[in-house]
């Protein structure tokens, strides 16, 4: 806000998850100074999952939270500065770029690279936002424990809410699965898993159209998509894990180029911008899982460095 | 060798290093059945590094040794076969496709993932493969502490040939490092801790050209790549670690397109022939990192299921 608040970097990473991490620690190896801004918690999306699977070198039973320790640790090696701070826009007109916050404050750096990956869609239905907290809830290895013994709903059919419904099974009373097509989408690995559980219901063809309650959830309506029937289920104290898919966090990055509002960048990671990087699930790209995202932030760490080497 | 010996497999995977257990852990999860082909041990050339650094999630104290072990743990969690076979030849014609082996066994796979890596180019010097197992080394991790007390040369100025050397220092009475360049091409983080060691001697424009010695190394001869001098070292029972590059394993895949050696792949790591994948070091890219080998072996994972789902 002021000159005397600004701050300067060879590199501004925006993101603490596997991306934006393994970015930073590239570029530190290599002897520049990057700064990390994260508006939530290191480890993005990947640090908030019940489990960490199928990424190579994963023990068989990390957690997000043993994993986001991981990339802490791995910061910590390196001496990477993390800030709390949530980026409303960046100035990419200088030589000299400029990341603007929320919190007022502005950081300078040579070098940018966007990894501040996707939000979870919300369904935009009654009852969800007021909810939020009470009985709606996105982190199941936290929250998921205080719904022992309740009823637990999982909207979404991918892996992402398949992974998480099985482990939320442990808890609910009876844990039931809304998703809108015919058949659940996710892999056999969770299937054959999921067939195991005795207290899983499927609602399919089906969404969660509205949630009912105060302080907590009282009932949800659930309507089949195929006979247009709502149901209204009473689930007194239960709670809704929403897996709707994601959005892009792009919105204020008004001079990248995107594509369905994913960022468009080459095989080396660069955007259209002259030394600005982006890396993770914010780009355009056909699987997004944690070894794509740690790949992509390796590749714009070493070309981000290359390019700070250049400048 | 006979049809007795048949055996039959979803996918076969060749090489068990980041990229092939990549690929068979996605292809297992997504409910099929692979199996790797392995000459050499699970963990490839990462397998046999003193420390694993950068990676996403290492542990600050990690070597080749532990990531190897993590990946065999991931290997029974999925219940992957692996078996220790040299690939002689592949036969694509078929929708099946059929690999031979060295020990004469012949595998069948609807779809085959190359992964098979590189090997470290020698230095066709004299005394280079007479003086093998017998003071020139490949594993600085098992074979370093033979050497305490010892002179120890390595021979590369590159990141893999100067992580090396700093650990095997600990080891050396002296550690000399021989680079042909005038400078040492390695990233500021290995710089910077190599200089803080008292025992790092460096012969940079030079080449070892020759090794002496029959039961154990006797002496060295450095070649001065500008003045010509050619200098012998007495080095009575000396260890030589040689990092001269490394060469695509390709040979045997006549009918794979290859762009310098290495495997040309599009973005979904298909190769030329339908149904065959390739993934990691072995395939035409920028960036050779555990990170980038992972990510080929993770996409050539999912887009050989989704093949395999297909025909």
């Amino acid at each position: 806000m002021t000159n005397e608040a600004k701050n300067f970097y060879d590199a501004i990473v925006i993101g603490g998850g596997p991306a934006g991490v393994s970015a930073a620690v590239y570029i530190a190896s290599r002897g520049y100074r990057p700064i990390i801004l994260e508006k939530n918690e290191i480890g993005g999306t990947i640090g908030k999952v019940s489990s960490v699977t199928h990424y190579l070198s994963v023990d068989s039973c990390e957690t997000g939270e043993s994993f986001k320790q991981k990339l802490e640790n791995q910061l910590k090696v390196y001496n990477i500065e993390v800030l709390k701070e949530e980026v409303t826009e960046i100035d990419t007109e200088n030589l000299l770029k400029k990341v603007s916050t929320k919190s007022g404050n502005e950081y300078f750096g040579k070098t940018i690279v966007l990894a501040n990956g996707t939000s979870p869609r919300k369904l935009g239905i009654l009852g969800e936002s007021e909810l939020t907290g009470k009985g709606v809830c996105s982190n199941p290895w936290k929250e998921g424990k205080d719904y022992a013994g309740k009823d637990i709903f999982v909207v979404g059919g991918a892996d992402g809410a398949i992974k998480e419904a099985i482990y939320l099974a442990q808890f609910a009373k009876e844990l039931s699965i809304i998703h809108f097509e015919d058949a659940l989408g996710t892999i056999a690995e969770f299937k054959n898993r999921l067939e195991k559980l005795d207290n899983v219901k499927l609602y399919l063809h089906s969404r969660l159209t509205k949630i009912n309650g105060e302080s907590k959830i009282e009932s949800v309506e659930i309507t089949d998509e195929k006979t247009k029937e709502v149901k209204e289920i009473r689930c007194e104290g239960a709670g809704v894990f929403v897996y709707a898919g994601s959005i892009p966090n792009t919105k204020k990055y008004s001079k990248i180029e995107l594509e369905n509002g994913f960022i468009k960048v080459n095989p080396q990671m660069k955007t259209n911008i002259e030394g600005v990087f982006a890396a993770g699930d914010i780009c355009c790209k056909d699987i997004r899982q944690v070894a794509t995202a740690v790949s992509d932030g390796t590749i714009a760490g070493i070309n981000a460095a290359s390019y700070l080497k250049l400048i």
